[in-house]
């Protein structure tokens, strides 16, 4: 049997193209040692931390290496084992190769209940970016009922679960994308109190118009002048919780904006960072509640799904270009 | 009995200058109502947030008043009273004008005992700067033994007390100053373990070579370039303490600089500004402990003492030039 997987040959300088990435195929698969499961890909995840891993940069995670197969969130289904607590035809999730099939030890996957939730939705909103929206959120966020709650990224995996979950809490929710489509489906479907089309409105007036009690929350997957005009209303106290810079990430230097140091004195407001593993301890309370919220209705999401794993690198791609509505998966073979 | 008082006649733009300010003189002082005291100023407090009240622009606190006279912390001693719980002779401190002569309400001051500390400690490291320093460090840094901790404007009344208050803790200390004589202070007399003279050292080197093992926290008086040279060496979940940013006060329109959020997500760092009136409810347990830590000679403190009411404005302008060693005061009458 053979397998095919794909490589980062070349590390991106500003945004990533085709000859970053090469499909390379092998005849035979690895044989399993004890404790080791051989995993079909059904979904691959494509997300927009990938960027900074392909960089040589050190960072929170160790870069990509070159000439080696890409990573990231797969969900299979184990198609021979040989490990007692993993039979044939259990789905699972974990970190593994951009393959058609990866062989894992059993610690690097967990299983998944396909009665709660669809397998697709452990890499999205109860997989890594529900934790995101979920942990950032209410743990740096802290929503009050009545607070106004900014989301830039909105139609994104994480902001739109992050708008929901501020909804869930009784809070103002104004969301910012790129697209018509994104605006009407946070609008219409995710019942959005508002939203601004970055492309065509003019931010610095929506912003203001739709907050007129100021901004106690951003949360903000995508930085630069977006940002700036929603922090320059921040009110006392407020949050600012940075999940992403997507806006920066194919930035060849260090991009430079104003300093947001006094404002943030001025108002006693907190600005963080973080990334879903300083959640590690927490995931498994996270994932069953977001994945209660999925099952009752009351978080609703969607997929904009690519076929093929030779088209993985579009995918990617895609994300820089504001292609995706809700989570961008890849589909390697059928369910 | 005249009474003399300086007034706010013109908003400084940019550095404030002497003709932003003038001195007046009045016949006679009003009379006292029931619970109503008079005080005699003998310490007057300039301090860099006034910069900020100085300019028209609604902050955390209100502008101060064209053509009205200025305010700030005061110490002196009450010479007449009607109210029972003040005598002639206490010492008290509050928020009351730039006079000799100040008629307050008794809920605007509070009274001191001279045998804790010297009064004039009321106005910095028992008073308002102290407690920044205390709850600022403690409350948002949370610094732990072993973690450095980097300060800006060390050599100042904030700046000092968060030094040796993080070496209490068990921190290594790195200052930052401007001249060589408060790099000298902070060294031998603070017992720092190092020290920066941003003016001669280059700070992007010496930044570098006293922090080997990164920084955790770093607490901020000053902004701008310095600051930029700090936040590039922070560590996995660093605590940034925003208190001034005394570099900008003057700017005439927003500066710019380079965009730290990727920076904060990468390390899951928190950036927070802050007010010491943020910590209203917990004054008297801050003034408490720093009160015992200086009489048990745990913190030691400089002033820097300029003589004359009239010289009040020379002081408080001093203080973006960086002149003063500790805290800055002004003495308007013997104690």
């Amino acid at each position: 049997m053979g397998n095919r997987s794909i490589l980062l040959v070349e590390r991106p300088t500003g945004m990533p193209n085709d000859k970053n990435f090469e499909l390379v195929e092998s005849e035979e698969l690895p044989r399993l040692n004890e404790g080791e499961v051989l995993i079909q890909t059904i979904y691959l995840s494509v997300d927009p931390y990938m960027r900074g891993r392909m960089s040589g940069r050190k960072s929170y995670i160790e870069p990509f290496a070159l000439n080696e197969v890409l990573s990231g969130g797969i969900v299979g289904q184990v198609i021979e084992s040989k490990d007692g607590n993993f039979k044939v035809g259990d789905y699972v999730e974990g970190r593994l190769g951009w393959s058609d099939y990866n062989v894992a030890k059993s610690h690097q996957v967990r299983k998944l209940n396909p009665s709660i939730a669809p397998i697709s939705t452990a890499l999205g909103i109860v997989g890594m970016p529900g934790l995101t929206a979920y942990f950032g959120l209410l743990d740096i966020g802290e929503p009050k009922e009545g607070e106004t709650v900014v989301v830039s990224g909105a139609a994104g995996a994480v902001g739109s679960t992050v708008g929901q979950i501020a909804k869930l809490k009784g809070c103002k929710v104004i969301g910012i994308a790129g697209t018509e489509e994104k605006c009407q489906y946070l609008k219409e479907d995710l019942h959005f109190d508002e939203v601004i089309n970055y492309k065509t409105d003019n931010i610095k007036d929506k912003v203001k118009q739709y907050t007129p009690d100021g901004v106690d929350i951003y949360f903000d997957n995508v930085g630069g002048d977006i940002s700036d005009e929603v922090i320059k209303r921040i009110n006392y106290k407020a949050r600012i919780i940075l999940c992403g810079q997507i806006s920066s990430y194919n930035a060849t230097e260090i991009e430079h904006g104003p300093r947001i140091q006094g404002l943030l004195v001025q108002k006693s407001a907190l600005m963080k960072g973080f990334i879903v593993g300083d959640y590690a301890n927490n995931h498994e309370e996270g994932l069953k509640q977001l994945g209660e919220w999925v099952n009752s209705g009351k978080l609703q999401y969607r997929e904009n799904i690519v076929e093929g794993l030779e088209n993985a690198p579009h995918a990617f791609i895609g994300l820089f270009k504001g292609d995706n509505l809700g989570k961008q998966l890849v589909k390697v073979s059928d369910d």
